[in-house]
């Protein structure tokens, strides 16, 4: 729709997840129609952010120091350790207050087909992690999508006899979810690992 | 959820339309993850754009010259005039083919609350480009909203006895639209401008 500089705008947006030709458009026009000052701060926060993250030496997860607030902290149980996808599944896990251990971002799945093999999620560096902290549970917190069950399986099989405890995520029915929308997968899943109502 | 120098990038992005507390969170933490590079280019992308970006001293639309391109269009019809509320419209009206006369952006509509009364509403240029081209058709294409209502019967009355025509743009049932869910507002609309099957 645009051309020039508002069409390298628009461009640029739509590298954005979400963020399609409409909404590119929308974001373009509304940049450069709002206060100059407040368009220019948010390309300095970007700019400012790009060049202040990195990855944690120690977990991978993006943090604005060399080891992460999490790696760092020692009010954290150093015996375990959650596997999670990316930096962002940290802080959703976060935000439960259910885990005060540590974690390891994994950045990627295992993915053959996509070239994604053990170097591709860290596994060398996870090793070292885990024989040098001598964790005592390891929490697979990935997804249970084709890549995210090879993955665990391939962790849960390789550090089995490095590690006492290799769990996973509980599967399942999601809360508020519907039997009707389930699919029999889960709903299959959810009957085997059924549990008693009093647990 | 964050902190520092990413909370600070979250919270620019939530200036954006659209964009709330999950998407803020979502696009800063892609924007640290993604190729640097693709990530300085958003933001310098954006700092071009805001700079280059002004209105035109005509049509008051967004512009990288000093004339935009429609005003400055001699195959345009100078004596059709089209009114839209912000720069956006033009190309929406531009992507349907049907007009080829020039444009005026008000970029507000009046909202005596607001305080926003003819002169926020850039009337006084808008007179001048009207009596400036002995504009003959005057198209208020503005949203059928308070604003938009009160916008349209303002310039409507004000410049009656300077243009022949003036003109809205159609209101009733939308195309895809259902009766069903159509306010009864839009229906007694649509009832009253009813017309022959045969236009």
């Amino acid at each position: 729709m645009f051309s020039g500089i508002l069409a390298e705008l628009e461009r640029n947006l739509k590298k954005l997840p979400g963020v399609g030709n409409k909404t590119a458009q929308r974001l373009a026009m509304f940049m450069v129609s709002m206060e100059k000052k407040e368009a220019l701060d948010i390309a300095s926060a970007i700019e400012e952010a790009v060049n202040t993250y990195q990855n944690c030496t120690v977990c991978n997860m993006l943090t604005d120091k060399e080891v992460c607030e999490f790696c760092s902290d020692t009010n954290r149980d150093d015996k375990q350790l959650c596997l999670v996808q990316n930096t962002q599944d940290v802080y959703l896990i976060e935000q439960t207050h259910e885990y005060k251990g540590k974690y390891f971002v994994l950045n990627n799945l295992l993915s053959p087909l996509d070239g994604i093999g053990p170097e591709g999620i860290n596994f060398s560096s996870l090793q070292r992690v885990v024989e040098h902290r001598e964790v005592e549970e390891l929490i697979l917190a990935l997804n249970p999508s084709a890549e995210g069950e090879s993955t665990i399986n391939f962790i849960g099989s390789r550090l089995a006899n490095k590690v006492h405890n290799v769990t996973r995520l509980s599967t399942g029915l999601p809360f508020g979810g519907d039997i009707e929308y389930t699919s029999s997968l889960t709903l299959s899943n959810a009957l085997r690992r059924r549990y008693s109502v009093k647990e």
